[in-house]
């Protein structure tokens, strides 16, 4: 018994039938004498369709009456799930995110959360309702809506449950937890019954999309107990907390990430700033770039490869292009066709033999390492993309077991 | 130049390429250097789509959730209208009902509206803006979405409309104006230049749907002038306002109603109070009776009849047999196959031979008169369904030329 706020995605509450299954949860969970808040997103692919809307009569709409369209989805999922509950006999109320008390900066489509003031959260609550909550959305100080981006109804159920000090954030979604490797390509993959925030963050960062990255940086710093959990078997799942049961395990996970692109240019002039000059550039186009390789090449030149996402390629190479020391003729390479495969631990700092074992693992099966990047909870390298799949599963042995 | 409010119902804004000819018809009143606010309803079966979605989930949601979940299609028509002014380069901001400072009462699904703060509005008008508000809702003091009824966006319209005392309130639908009779009906039907809210009022209440009653009454009451026009063909339409010129004519219109029903009850027996006792448990049960009909019968007994609407008829029935002084064997007969043909127009007051006139015209075409109500400015026959086309094109021909 205590407080625990659930957050359901938009395929979980993507048709009626759904949005039934999703009121059974919330009422069992409020049956055991718990107070619960639901937050929904958008049904299925309503976002979706509302963007085809917007385009179909302007591609270039003020971020503020996206937020004002894309809104009313899951004011649509708040109220259709709040019916399927009365039909059930509970008591509950819906909220939009302003009701909820959501202030927001005023970064259209992208806004961070200020602030909630819970008083109507606390009011309903102690009316013994069940409170469902619409995500992805709250005010700005000019009174309008604003949303939190893609996967931001992850980041307001963390908000609310950080904000009332709920017992546990249980975030829904079709999987029935976090495992060590994706358990569609990886027969032998575990589900893992706890994992660090700083893993989970690794491992979305690295592909794993399970839970939105803002969402758990946010649960970390607010001390959130999260529960990755499936809406369609809600058998326990995967608890993400500060310090997790090791379960004997070196790595947690083996990820691989194929939305990458390696650029590299071979031959610059050796002159002091270089690397400075190209990564401020590329952060001042708002590029997040991945594994950094810098090395001497002949006759006073160096060579440059750096990893970022592939939509990012064309504006990178445009960038890198607009330098003054990058000569015109000096050749600028992209490979699209590479992979980025991950292990993933906190217990790998104490344990020096994990890259090795890394290396030896893919070493045994041919496939050719091009770049290597490291952190204290983990080793990444960028190899051929036709190789990751066959990449993960000989890492995912070497670690977890065949 | 001055200060306009504009009402688009749903089919006006019903798909992409009609959003833009909203659009491209309120810049054009905005670059002849007018203050322009739009309201507009959802688009086109957004609502009846919404309200199925329920049903599956609910068929008895509370009202406070049904506003929740209707609210949205207003929301996103407000959003995309707003989007397609932008497209032609003019400065616009969508507002929700509560945004545009609506407060309302707390009966969801038919809230009325208490006042307007006009803040905001103001402000945006103040920056030059196109306003673009979602009709048919409002925010109630315990700061949840009410919705004001089916045809509240007129009702919304109107209300901004005297709270900025607007110079002018056009209602955009998919005819030119108000007309004589049904133009698809009655080949000779003229369109009338000026009305009266009374006139317009008795027509509304008599089929012709141009124009919710209760925007039509607000409009009365405020004296806001309205303009009823067509958003295909936006020339000049129909003004409705308090003195009306009269172009000569004796009446303005003539319309036919066929949601009529007809019930009596022959051989009561004649007791005082009979007709309050029975009008005022039809009144309790919310239901409107128009016409009655009150004869003294044989043997000491009264006949009552009167009309109701079709979907009224079985609780009237009902709510007339729970009368301890209607005999269980007491037939009570209700008629479905009846039609009210009316005339209106503020001349008749003074002109007493337009009784006779239409009585005449109905007599020349063979058509019976079962029952008559009149008014100041109108007078109703009821007569056979199959007849009622017969008897409008008659009835106009008398008194509005062949």
């Amino acid at each position: 018994m205590g407080l625990i706020v659930q957050k359901f995605g938009g395929s979980s509450v993507a048709n009626a039938e759904r949005v039934m299954n999703v009121a059974k949860i919330v009422t069992d969970t409020y049956k055991q004498g718990n107070d619960v808040v639901v937050v929904v997103s958008a049904q299925g692919d309503t976002t979706d369709d509302l963007i085809a809307k917007a385009k179909e009569i302007n591609e270039n709409a003020t971020k503020r009456e996206m937020d004002m369209l894309l809104a009313s989805g899951e004011q649509i999922s708040i109220a259709l799930l709040a019916m399927a509950i009365q039909s059930m006999g509970f008591p509950v109320i819906s909220l939009l995110g302003w009701q909820a008390g959501f202030s927001t900066n005023s970064v259209y489509s992208a806004a961070r959360i200020r602030k909630i003031n819970t008083d109507r959260l606390k009011m309903e609550l102690g009316n013994k309702k069940i409170v469902v909550v619409a995500g992805f959305q709250g005010l700005n100080d000019k009174e309008d809506i604003t949303t939190l981006g893609r996967g931001g109804s992850d980041t307001s159920a963390v908000a609310i449950a950080s904000a009332l000090q709920a017992d546990k954030c249980q975030i829904f979604t079709d999987v029935d937890g976090v495992y060590t490797a994706d358990p569609r390509k990886v027969k032998n993959a575990k589900k893992l019954q706890e994992i660090t925030y700083d893993e989970m963050l690794e491992l979305a960062t690295l592909g794993a999309q399970v839970l939105n990255n803002r969402s758990v940086e946010m649960a970390k710093k607010y001390n959130v107990e999260l529960e990755v959990i499936s809406s369609l078997n809600p058998i326990p799942g995967t608890i993400v907390k500060e310090v997790a049961k090791m379960e004997k395990m070196l790595v947690r996970g083996v990820t691989k990430d194929t939305d990458v692109a390696r650029i590299s240019i071979v031959g610059l002039t050796d002159v002091p700033g270089i690397a400075f000059k190209i990564f401020s550039k590329l952060a001042a186009k708002d590029i997040n770039v991945d594994i950094i390789l810098q090395s001497v090449g002949r006759n006073n030149t160096k060579d440059i490869a750096f990893t970022v996402s592939k939509d990012n390629a064309p504006v990178a190479i445009q960038a890198l292009r607009d330098l003054p020391f990058v000569d015109e003729d000096l050749p600028i390479e992209c490979d699209t066709d590479v992979a980025k495969v991950s292990v993933v631990g906190a217990g790998m700092e104490t344990h020096p033999g994990t890259a090795s074992k890394m290396f030896e693992a893919l070493y045994n099966n041919d496939i050719n390492i091009q770049m290597i990047s490291t952190s204290e909870i983990k080793i990444s390298v960028l190899i051929d993309a036709k190789d990751a799949d066959k990449a993960v599963i000989a890492v995912h042995d070497a670690f977890l077991g065949a």
